[in-house]
């Protein structure tokens, strides 16, 4: 099927028949799994229409902003610091790794025995079917997990503009130094690559902007402890997948838009789903765009999800930055201070992400924690057993899955899920 | 079968029964393994003596230099600096981590997807079948691996005493730095465990010390150049790995005895394989003893191992350090520098490793590199094909091989070594 973007897509060197398969996939997997919801708030056509432009009009929105000399940037995790890169008026996209591709090709590069989030970072590059990967004028990799961490040198070679941020493993002096040292030299290298000196003032705007959208998300989040909870968990994922492409004003202004009407509905007694259906808490490794598996049969099977303890979700959103400074360093000291909040399981100790799927668990009102693993993700996987383990001193029953990308395991997964919930429900 | 060490062993706390049934499938190895190579250096014997006493003799030794107020410091990483432990009179010692053991046990704290060493640590332990575990007054971990730095949060509440270490991930100023604190702290730790305040002078003997057994690593190593080699790469190896737990003023002796009566056979022509043997180099994870499989089956089919890049080898006891600083911090730079050289597949990138294997295989003469891999090590099968790529831009043939501790795949790697052997001789 032709397309109005076409052009676009072959300039940016995209595979356009790889690319419209990927469309359809995309495509018939969010009508079967989105569209179908009962209740869905009026405010989802927003979002759903921003997926359905996800490589069209928004990747042309970026190419026309290149075209007036705006500069695009493309992030993996985190951890990369949008609020440096909005300064500059650059724009930062989270690259979608949600979905296998180019298989054989991925598999000539990467062991076997990796997740299959990074596998996909390999395939949409092979495969070209990524527009923003393409487009990006810099793409930003980070040392967290050994898989990523360790995938960038090759991806170096894949990618003219690869940076490689540096990254802490424990949270102590030294650790918040060399973060503080690589957030100064990341906005060293934004300026570099925009030619715009980051005043104060500049990243005053760029934090204000970003802490919006944290707000908004913040406020999604806790309109859905009502009971009915007034979203499903698959749109609010999406939401948190959309936050990391979308124009973030715009994205705010939706989100903040969506939430008046969640009020009107959780005021109302009204809810996407029924009245006492059980509510769950999914926590674990991110879940990018077109991941919807596991979220898509918990909410088949009856549950509704209350909250995502993932980088997709709150323990990438949550806390916002002090934008008071003055200084470009006293800023960039609080940028450090918000960050080296992020509980990812890279770092060693990681009590605070434990502490947080409690908080969360009890501030959501889940009856039961649903932690979610990519195969061969051994941070996450290593840190299942106590977060199983902190949740049943606290009388929360827990579930723990890995996965991949594949269907294979649907029917698996789908049992395991229901008769836990079947637990839950006695 | 009582041994007159028993009492020790229960006073240690370890498993009689289990541990015994350790020391036969050990003994039985080694004999199978060791004793029945042709043209074994007379030398030898010190190393097949210390073997068989591993867990009496030489635990003895540190039972009671212990009862005389000595401490004795486990590890499990080449990046724990022996010179400061032995600066205050402790021993450090590696633990073995070469064998599966209470497989049942260690599932239930650790993911499926943990390489084998690790899993070998948390069996020795959970087993009680490791006396230098049992023994030792603090253990320490380090932030290598995910899987390592991850595992020793759960370790942490099995053992005591552990002490974790800090390591960066990239060699830069910050890196540096971060080395440089841990190693003061870790200074620190050893001085308030022992006792002892180490001064300039104790930390040059420390030093010296290693500085020594190092030496003579290297002048066993440059004899191997020659054809035919002197000694067997399980002979080499097993001195590797003997080095992590013997007393080291003994082993150097015992190394630079043996190296006497190489450099005569070298001298005469003789040597422990025929002359024109195929010549490998062995490359990758660190193997512990008693994990011989692969070297074994790579000697049994009539090659020769003529180096190891690994931390059990060249990889973890190359490189001196400068020990002529006088205040204690120009002792601990210099102690920086060398750490820092280590090449492992933790760092991004890490060009130095391969550089190192491509001298290695020049330095030694070999014919050809197996590249060796325990499964699911992320960093190093990220490594394996980059060596790969720069062993074949030299001409040079290399094999990837992934395995584990137990005997399954044996016959399947054996088909493999001898078709690469076969390759290499046409
Ligand atoms: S889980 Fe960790 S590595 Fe992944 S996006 Fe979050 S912070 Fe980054
Ligand atoms: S899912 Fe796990 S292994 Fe994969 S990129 Fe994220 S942290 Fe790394
Ligand atoms: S391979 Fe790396 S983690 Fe293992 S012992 Fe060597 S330096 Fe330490
Ligand atoms: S073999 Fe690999 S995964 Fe295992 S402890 Fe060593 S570096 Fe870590």
């Amino acid at each position: 099927m032709a397309s109005p973007y076409d052009a676009m897509w072959q300039e940016l060197g995209l595979d356009l028949a790889a690319h419209e398969q990927l469309l359809q996939v995309l495509g018939g997997g969010y009508q079967q799994v989105f569209l179908g919801q009962p209740n869905r708030p009026a405010g989802m056509d927003y979002f759903n229409f921003v997926m359905s432009e996800v490589h069209g009009l928004r990747v042309k929105e970026l190419v026309e902003a290149q075209a007036a000399g705006k500069k695009v940037i493309g992030s993996f995790c985190v951890f990369v610091p949008e609020e440096v890169v909005r300064a500059t008026g650059a724009t930062l996209v989270g690259l979608c790794t949600g979905a296998d591709f180019a298989a054989e090709e991925v598999d000539k590069l990467l062991p076997r025995n990796t997740c299959a989030l990074i596998k996909s970072a390999f395939g949409f590059k092979l495969g070209k079917i990524c527009p923003f990967i393409e487009a990006a004028d810099m793409i930003v990799g980070e040392n967290t997990c050994d898989g990523k961490k360790k995938a960038y040198e090759t991806m170096g070679k894949m990618v003219p503009n690869l940076y490689v941020m540096d990254l802490p493993q424990v949270k102590s002096d030294q650790g918040r130094a060399l973060l503080k040292a690589e957030f100064a030299r990341f906005l060293k290298a934004v300026e570099d690559l925009t030619g715009v000196t980051i005043d104060a003032a500049k990243l005053r705007e760029g934090m204000r902007i970003v802490n919006d959208k944290r707000k908004a998300l913040a406020r999604l989040n806790a309109l859905r402890a009502a009971d009915p909870a007034p979203i499903s968990g698959l749109d609010a994922l999406l939401i948190n997948q959309v936050a990391f492409y979308d124009d973030p004003i715009r994205f705010t202004g939706s989100v903040n838009a969506l939430c008046d009407e969640l009020e009107a509905r959780v005021a109302d007694g009204q809810g996407a789903m029924e009245k006492g259906a059980p509510r769950v808490l999914l926590s674990g490794c991110p879940m990018a765009v077109p991941n919807w598996k596991l979220p898509w049969i918990i909410e088949q099977a009856g549950a509704v999800i209350v909250g995502e303890e993932s980088c997709v979700g709150e323990r990438g959103a949550r806390n916002l930055v002090d934008d008071s400074g003055q200084s470009v360093d006293e800023l960039l000291e609080a940028l450090v201070d918000r960050y080296f909040q992020v509980d990812c399981a890279i770092f060693t100790p990681n009590p605070q992400r434990l502490a947080h799927v409690e908080q969360m668990a009890a501030a959501y009102k889940a009856q039961g924690v649903i932690h979610y693993c990519l195969q061969f993700c051994q941070p996450y996987q290593m840190e299942a057993l106590p977060v199983e383990q902190a949740l049943k001193a606290q009388g929360l029953p827990a579930l723990r899955l890995e996965t991949d990308y594949s269907q294979e395991d649907a029917g698996q997964l789908q049992t395991r899920v229901e008769a836990f919930l079947e637990m839950l429900e006695k």
